[in-house]
């Protein structure tokens, strides 16, 4: 039976919901039943690769050193056991021992009903002209408490969120920005400044209007968060539009089922155009994730490239575009609202189309600063907050 | 017949090689006939959709300002006919008119024979331990010329390459990287130090033997070019292992299909370990592009979660991961070197896995230093670098 063995527990938690009444060894499996009578098989190779002991796992990293094809082709344990604590220990033919927390294993236990509980995806939130718009308060973001979880689950769950007293000073956007990581550099810098320039090598750069876009759709992986702060707005126009990206594909979804399938299966092409970069990425305008959802908007009319298609698919491509960008200019999907000093949008630019009208330089300045967060940092940030908050 | 009307080109090259001789309306669509006889169909929309004319894009950042929904549904062209330079004049039946330069038109045709010019990829240059190691010498890559593009080049289609006589100065691999891009920032900075440091939270920071890996396969996109530069190697142990992923998967694909399918189809989990951030990623280890080439490896054994499968398809799944491991420690494909001060190694980080035997830190003093450059940056250099120096 079993000696005591360490364990390298992993940073994340997990707590003890249930324990393990049996453990059985038979047709290759570890079969083990829980206290609330659900049965998880587990293959000896998948236990033996997550061997949490001190010989297979680094004390100090937490990484696994061992490989599994350190053991051999066959290897299966001689005996299998409920540990005191309701974990499961584990002698191996070959003298290896392993021992396993109980919470650790149910967490990550995959027959049918325990992968089912884990495929609960948060919530989206779809909004529209008349939905509330999220809105923070900056000082109470300085903190790592709730406030910031839940301005970060907003972000997550609706993707559009409003700062309001950031301060009226260059560079505040990073301070927010860094609330959140690090900031993504792109070939338009580490922070940009959005106001209209004498050469400009953006449309965002000019006065004119810009249309619904999430930004920089040329790169494989479209930047997560977008910052955009408004240090000066005296301009006449230059209003702020949002339209919900996955709002508009659930209308699309129902309504013209033909025109989703083709903006979620054709590839569309996106160049930008400029004399020191040649950026160029095809996707299909709405990404699916792997259960079905869509998990991504992508589109810039002003970057696209002529479209690559058989002749055949011509005519339903343009039909869908045209069906896409008509619900892109529906009032009722469109928030419309003037940005002030000391405002911050935040958004998800992988699901949020923004746009905003003309706006004359001439008639007074206008001036935000903007800046990235991927969505990789968004989702981390937000599981070790829970982690530390106990949620 | 055409009046004189701008074309605001795009800023990428479109030499004319073949001229229109014939453009007829038929069936909803302009088919034209080019000198050579090939014969594109462009349908209406997409004709009026790339309009290059001064209404429809803008004179500065050269982006379209036209969006097709502005035309209305069914408009057609009342004439076509070929210009004086070869190429495409089109009156629409609203008044407006366009005109297309033959060699834009000829580049972006979606004819059959047209998109099957477009298909052919960069090569994938497959190699082993006893294959030629691209080699370039820094001062060489100082200026925009053919031997920088000879560097990109190799990175892009073999993967690998050995930089020598980099300066043994800190962060002149940040001058290195800079002859790419900018660099990719990520939770380890903007530079990392690999060296052995006292409290590490990755294994790269110990002394301990690191197998064949990707860098931050935790991330939705890993790293696309890594740098390593060598300041300091004077410990026992520490040579650089490098094993090319590409032809993992070929070797996989031909000896072991069924093994090379489950790598290309089954999510592998990749979880970090860490106090202040949790990155997690499921894909497979191997992804296929939309032609079936492989274009990417994601690996790294001491970042992998447990895997989350179907019960059934558990035993396969450690089959094929196994073979993976086992090809990844095959002397044939292991390039091994040991990395002298001033030498940097620059690979594809989603392709190339990296290694490095264990060291005695105590022996002496090794410390690399390491940023990160993303596959878009790499692509749009190379694209401009070939408009410039006119290939």
């Amino acid at each position: 039976m079993s000696q005591t063995l360490d364990i390298i527990s992993d940073w994340r938690r997990f707590p003890t919901r249930h324990r393990i009444a049996r453990a059985e060894i038979a047709g290759g499996l570890v079969a083990v039943t829980w206290s609330d009578g659900r049965i998880s098989p587990f293959h000896f190779d998948w236990l033996r690769d997550n061997c949490p002991c001190r010989q297979c796992v680094h004390g100090q990293t937490r990484e696994q050193v061992f490989e599994i094809i350190d053991a051999p082709e066959g290897l299966a344990p001689s005996e299998a056991w409920p540990e005191p604590d309701g974990g499961l220990g584990l002698a191996w033919r070959d003298g290896h021992q392993s021992r396993f927390e109980p919470g650790w294993l149910r967490a990550n236990a995959y027959d049918a009903e325990s992968r089912a509980e884990r495929r609960t995806p948060p919530p989206q939130v779809l909004w529209g002209a008349g939905d509330p718009l999220p809105t923070f308060d900056f000082a109470a973001l300085a903190e790592d408490g709730p406030d910031l979880l839940a301005w970060l689950t907003a972000l997550r769950d609706a993707g559009l969120t409003l700062v309001k007293n950031v301060p009226v000073e260059r560079e505040a956007v990073m301070t927010l920005a860094r609330r959140v990581a690090f900031i993504r550099q792109t070939n338009f810098g580490v922070l940009f400044d959005v106001e209209s320039k004498p050469n400009p090598d953006s449309a965002a750069y000019t006065g004119v209007n810009l249309p619904p876009h999430t930004d920089l759709p040329t790169r494989e992986l479209q930047p997560g968060l977008q910052f955009l702060h408004c240090l000066a707005n005296q301009a006449i126009g230059g209003d702020s539009i949002f339209v919900d990206g996955f709002a508009i594909a659930a209308a699309m979804r129902q309504q013209h089922p033909d025109d989703f399938h083709v903006l979620t299966t054709t590839p569309m092409a996106f160049w930008n155009k400029d004399t020191v970069t040649d950026y160029r990425w095809n996707a299909p305008l709405l990404a699916l994730d792997d259960t079905g959802r869509v998990c991504e908007a992508r589109f810039a009319n002003f970057l696209r490239g002529p479209i690559d298609a058989e002749p055949e698919a011509m005519a339903a491509i343009y039909r869908a575009l045209r069906r896409f960008l008509a619900f892109s200019r529906d009032p009722a999907l469109r928030l419309v609202r003037r940005l002030e000093p000391g405002d911050a949008w935040v958004f998800d630019n992988r699901r949020v189309l923004h746009a905003r009208t003309e706006f004359d330089p001439a008639s007074g300045r206008r001036h935000l600063q903007g800046c990235y967060v991927d969505r990789d940092e968004l989702i981390s940030r937000i599981r070790v907050l829970e982690r530390e908050l106990g949620n």
